[in-house]
């Protein structure tokens, strides 16, 4: 109920998926009266759609910890509480992202072992796939080592389940390849996710720069919420600006807009590579149970993406097999990190260090 | 002498501006046996240019420090050194970013009152001037509340004098304008920038995120050196991408073919308007002096844009106004530190906070 385009675009966006996939069904939540006809408009949806009736609704501005105390009524809450039961597989939201990622936490709770669940995007690339996984992309605005080592593993596992990546290639993201630069929290991250990345089954490529984002260089780009939020919205602004550039040039002059109507399926091809309605669905990890946030601003186009990426991980089991890799990656993890906070012999710990880096001097920059 | 392309770019570079600009002279830094028979092919650069011999040459793979103590005969080290006697009114390099603001912080120095200098970088965007000011895009890669302000007076003041900007509008960057989110040195640097605005001259527009980099709410976007260079990265790494598969798109058969031999002039419009060569230099702000940082892989063109970009600044004795601007506001702001710092009444303090954010809640948020 709380998407910008409301309950419509919602229905619209079902029914689309509704013609593609006969294996899908959907539980919709939100007040019956308003979601009964439009359902009944659609032939697609016959028969497919059980109405959850849940009065409230989540706005765009109503503050994440409000909803907790006073939208118990709420369809996001209704829809979440289907996933906790057992009833529906995934969760799909187009609603008020910082309520929708709170309500998950407090509902559905971590998994054990993760301290800070995390927001995955899928952004467009050069991939063989046509897009890299990034995480965290604004769940929380920090993290330490031991969260962006939980983030690759999460990030590796839903590149593996999600997408069919099977040794995913995983990167840090940082402001320079050189080893002088980035903070201290990056030099310790780096070596934590090169020494679990064996064992969990995906490629470190190290750091990785911002211009990496859209590249074939890695599958999985690791880096903070804070951070992750920017670049997220720097590449959508990017590419916004030049959408907009584009349209302009090719209406400037009678040849140009010539040209235009005879570049039309060429341009309409680039713009559904590039259109974020067509990789729509944050998927947020670390829960039990899984939610895919749709932008708020999805229309049916956007909504269908979204139900569709929650399909492909209701069938591979992702909530099960992602538990599964955190919590063997956990004991793991938590074994080296007894080991590298052990500050009774620290020569030892420096050599450890020293020997991973390839510089010992690194350390102090 | 440290670009990608060599030195024959440079001496192109200067060749074109030299065409353009007849109130421009250059000193020249490198080997003078390799930039002489450059020089004299350009008819354009004859009786305009002076050689300083310096037969170094700091490559993008030194170390900074390394650069610092082993270069002192390098062509950076001597155009740096031409800025410090006042030979020079600006020096640009297209060299090891990270080599050229160490030299020159240690040679140049920093003003009085300014903890981190910062790289000022322009972003194409929808305003009347074709672009933003972000700053820092990677000098250091952190910044407190004190940083954060120093660079929105310095990116003010750039604005106003590199490009005529009367009063710029200064935005903070950060994850999303509600009060709930960010970090907390966010929340300090956003009063500290407020209490200055109008003092040192510009609108403070608040928060702005990722998406606002490219748009026309703001003229000067702050932020650490860290965010801003992810940003940079993945801003340039988006368009490129877009470029690539814009080119892909048009060869894809015969019709688009000439479709974009239709488009080409609008495409060639669009190309100019977001080409980096033709925005190309980060501006070293906060040292006694101006270095304009142009890109390492810049070709003539791109080299022509920084010329052109050190001129104006030079015109405008920008290093003199920026000196003063910061001097003016360093005292201001440490007046209002003192007195924010000073935890003998923080009743006072509370209420001061809450009155400027209207909501005493978000201090602990």
């Amino acid at each position: 109920m709380g998407g910008d385009q409301g309950p419509a675009a919602v229905v619209a966006g079902i029914a689309l998926s509704a013609e593609i996939n006969p294996d899908i069904a959907f539980l919709l939540h939100g007040p019956r009266d308003t979601l009964e006809p439009l359902v009944e408009q659609r032939k697609a949806l016959a028969g497919r759609v059980e109405i959850r009736d849940a009065e409230g609704v989540v706005s765009m501005d109503d503050k994440p910890a409000d909803v907790l105390r006073k939208r118990k009524d709420s369809s996001m809450w209704s829809a979440l509480e289907s996933v906790r039961t057992g009833e529906a597989t995934v969760c799909v939201s187009c609603g008020n992202t910082g309520a929708l990622m709170l309500l998950s936490v407090v509902r559905l709770k971590k998994l054990p072992g993760i301290y800070r669940p995390a927001i995955a995007v899928l952004w467009p690339s050069r991939n063989s796939q046509g897009f890299n996984v990034m995480l965290d992309g604004g769940a929380d605005i920090k993290a330490d080592e031991r969260d962006l080592l939980q983030y690759a593993l999460m990030g590796a596992s839903y590149a593996r389940n999600g997408f069919n990546v099977r040794r995913p290639r995983v990167g840090l993201l940082n402001v320079g390849t050189e080893e002088f630069k980035g903070r201290s929290e990056m030099k310790a991250a780096n070596d934590l996710i090169a020494q679990n990345a064996n064992a969990a089954d995906f490629d470190y490529v190290g750091f990785v720069e911002g211009s990496d984002l859209p590249s074939d260089r890695v599958d999985v780009i690791v880096t903070d919420g804070f951070t992750g939020n920017v670049a997220l919205k720097t590449g959508e602004g990017t590419a916004s600006l030049i959408g907009q550039l584009l349209r302009e040039a090719f209406a400037h002059s009678l040849l140009s807009r010539l040209a235009s109507l005879l570049a039309y399926t060429s341009l309409k091809r680039l713009s559904k590579r590039i259109d974020p309605r067509r990789q729509n669905g944050g998927v947020f990890l670390g829960l039990n149970g899984t939610v895919v946030k749709s932008h708020g601003s999805a229309d049916a186009t956007g909504i269908s993406a979204a139900v569709k990426l929650a399909f492909q991980l209701a069938q591979s089991n992702f909530s099960e097999k992602l538990a599964a890799r955190v919590a063997a990656a956990t004991m793991l993890a938590s074994d080296e990190l007894d080991h590298g906070d052990d500050d009774k012999d620290p020569q030892a710990k420096d050599a450890e260090t020293s020997s991973n880096t390839g510089n010992g001097r690194d350390k102090s920059a």
